[in-house]
């Protein structure tokens, strides 16, 4: 018998749990789901011999190593600040831990550590970081492996609301933590185009955007992340003239969000004066110049100062939000992305029955045998409701896939590892399918050089 | 005999200098002027009996310590982040201290102890803080004590070139710290104005700017500094329902300097690929959407990117700047805001016999028996030359003068303590006035209420 220990049982672990129960019997797995509220599990794991809910609070240091000594391996979906607590404990008590985030400095300080005590810590190993990696990492090395040369490789990837249940102007609902969709984008983007660094910053982010199209699904528009070129170095494409990775939206929502950042409304830096009798219309008010006359509307004024028109989607976004209606914010003390936050998660919740869809699109460019190839390999998952959904699918599944073959003994890289390896990413990606999580490739010969 | 230490002799030192020298034989002062290089002092300082130039590091302890137990008075005009060491020293053996900076809230918890030793450590003493401070409060409570009510409350100070050594479209040339200068704004501005707190993003800054007049010296641009709210509690207007502080402009810079800041040009945050073969052209270029076509020149393709005139005061300043040209930028590695500064460090220097100007204006509306007044406070002084300039005094004379004061014994404020009561205050702006740093009022009475 194996024991594993999963730490996080929020929102997004629900296909990872439904995995890890699902192979339990058949994998001879005991396991164990800790997270500091595990009432929503009790009632189905109450009726399984091989699983149980305990209420774990991550900062207690002795349920930490009393819970991780018992286990064969750590699954961790929690925060990612809190993974590195869970990491120590996991190296101590000698255990191999998996998660979803990325590999921090402090994460890569334990490398040699692990890797000296014979233990596996897989990061990055969701969906972005994760599907991303394994779906990039299968192309590049096929076209590398036929003698190709990658000259370009534009990836992005979007969390967004499944075209049967969106019925909002914005064509977007939360299926991730809204904090971060607010302050998405924060710093400056960096990437390289035909061999020339490229920088944009925050409050030009999303009026550059690139128009995408995906197959059944229609247009996007992509803007670009903040760190385009430490994935030269992982993907061994240290010399590659283009690379660039992206956020995906429906067409439109990044010219309003836009107003947003123009604003200032995304600041998560300062607190507000005043919140506790502010408004969504006083709030607005206070990041917008005087009037210029008594009876120019709020909507007038935000026209004139952002140079908006008054009719079209823009405008007809925001209203929708009630950002011009004095409805109170109800809040204590707040930055202005807090407001902004508690406004968005009102109006873009996930309905019972809702479903969010994951949509990811690779572009490549690459020379072979004197010719110009352009590949484009893309993934559009929907959920199968509001609790499990495409986000919760395409995080959990790669997580759960990757433990069961590290249980079998199928994976012997040791250390702190991302699924860039063939040995990982294959399996991974070919069970993914059975899933419906498949990618779809069209490739063009565009030119000979 | 009165022993002062004077830490710092760089540039903004030198009418303090002056001014300590001056009254050094009347007051029966020992000057020791202490810095990392006083190679530029010590022709003059060999000539006097009463004043010396020693080689002083602010990081060595024992130094520190040695010279502060040697004065009965401490000034420093180090830069702002090393005062707090000098002011442990102060505190340990006892001695008064005089600087020209900030409050900090590492300073605000020396008080008690500054004020149980029976020492005062005096901040805010130069210009801005310091001059503005003294200024202001004259005309607040002399309006208070009245019975006016004052209701606004803009304040606005700039180090500019005087127009007699104004020869350059920006209007522009360094008398202060560059870097500060490239870096202005960064934030979010927060005031108040009619009741209502405003905010501006750093994005919006330099387009949000208001427009003033000075008598003699014509029209300037201001725009809002980061904090204008914590003022009202300095200066007793709690409830004013507006005040904004902000920094003011030649009309035109701010227009030209948005351009800096919507490019992403003043960014301090990262570093840039590339920069040992990087020239002006492909700095800016990399912050630049790509070329419609392969004959857009680079000042066409910056114009329709930013909307601005192909003619015009804007494109006029940066050509002047050499920003399209294919001038090496000769740097190892930078932020984008280190290779704007040396650009800017290269063209915006003050030459030999070059003036530069210091402008302060105050607006205030007050009620006061039914009728609403405005009064303007407006300073402006002019630097002798490149050495002895505007700056250099406005911040030096103002701490000498309050050394001169505290050695007299006619200061008996004790602890941490801003120069906004009027046995401070009064009899600086009255000596002032003897260097011409004199400021001229303007008053109507608007209307009836």
């Amino acid at each position: 018998m194996k024991r594993i220990l999963l730490l996080g049982a929020g929102r997004s672990a629900s296909s990872l749990i439904q995995y890890l129960l699902q192979n339990a019997p058949a994998e001879n797995w005991q396991v164990t789901i800790g997270d500091i509220q595990v009432d929503h599990l009790q009632d189905r794991l109450s009726k399984l011999d091989f699983a149980e809910a305990i209420v774990f609070d991550v900062h207690d240091q002795a349920q930490r190593e009393a819970e991780v000594s018992k286990a064969d391996l750590v699954i961790s979906l929690l925060p990612a600040i809190l993974h590195i607590e869970v990491a120590r404990a996991c190296l101590q008590q000698e255990k191999h831990l998996i998660t979803a985030s990325y590999v921090s400095p402090e994460f890569r300080e334990l490398h040699e550590e692990a890797k000296k005590k014979n233990l596996t810590i897989l990061m990055e190993s969701g969906l972005d970081p994760g599907i991303d990696h394994m779906s990039a990492m299968a192309v590049i090395q096929r076209v590398q492996g036929m003698g190709g040369r990658i000259t370009s490789f534009k990836s992005y990837t979007g969390g967004l609301v499944a075209p049967q249940s969106d019925n909002n102007p914005w064509n977007y609902k939360f299926s991730w933590n809204p904090r971060n969709v607010v302050l998405a984008g924060q710093g400056t983007a960096r990437y390289i185009k035909n061999g020339a660094y490229k920088y944009i910053p925050y409050h030009q982010l999303f009026r550059r955007t690139d128009e995408l199209y995906v197959e059944g699904y229609g247009h996007f528009d992509g803007y670009a992340n903040r760190d385009s070129l430490s994935y030269r170095e992982h993907y061994g494409l240290q010399d590659i003239p283009t690379m660039l990775r992206g956020t995906l939206r429906r067409i439109g929502y990044c010219a309003a969000w836009d107003v947003f950042v123009q604003l200032g409304l995304t600041d998560d830096s300062y607190t507000l004066e005043g919140v506790e009798s502010m408004t969504n219309r006083s709030y607005l008010e206070a990041f917008l110049p005087p009037a210029v006359s008594a009876d120019e509307t709020l909507q007038q004024r935000l026209c004139r100062y952002l140079n908006l028109p008054a009719e079209g989607g823009v405008m007809e976004k925001l209203e929708w939000l009630g950002l011009f209606e004095a409805i109170p914010v109800r809040m204590e003390a707040a930055t202005p992305a807090q407001v902004l936050e508690k406004t968005l998660v009102g109006k873009w919740k996930l309905e019972p029955g809702d479903k969010d869809m994951i949509v990811m699109q690779h572009l490549f460019t690459y020379e072979l045998k004197g010719e110009e190839h352009e590949l484009t390999s893309s993934l559009v998952v929907l959920g199968d409701d509001e609790v499990h959904t495409a986000m919760a699918k395409t995080v959990g599944l790669p997580v759960g896939i990757l433990a069961k073959l590290l249980l079998q003994g199928k994976i012997d890289r040791r250390g702190v590892v991302i699924p860039i390896y063939p040995d990982l990413y294959e399996p991974v990606l070919e069970e993914l399918k059975t899933y419906g999580v498949d990618f779809v490739e069209d490739e063009i010969k565009k030119t000979s050089l």
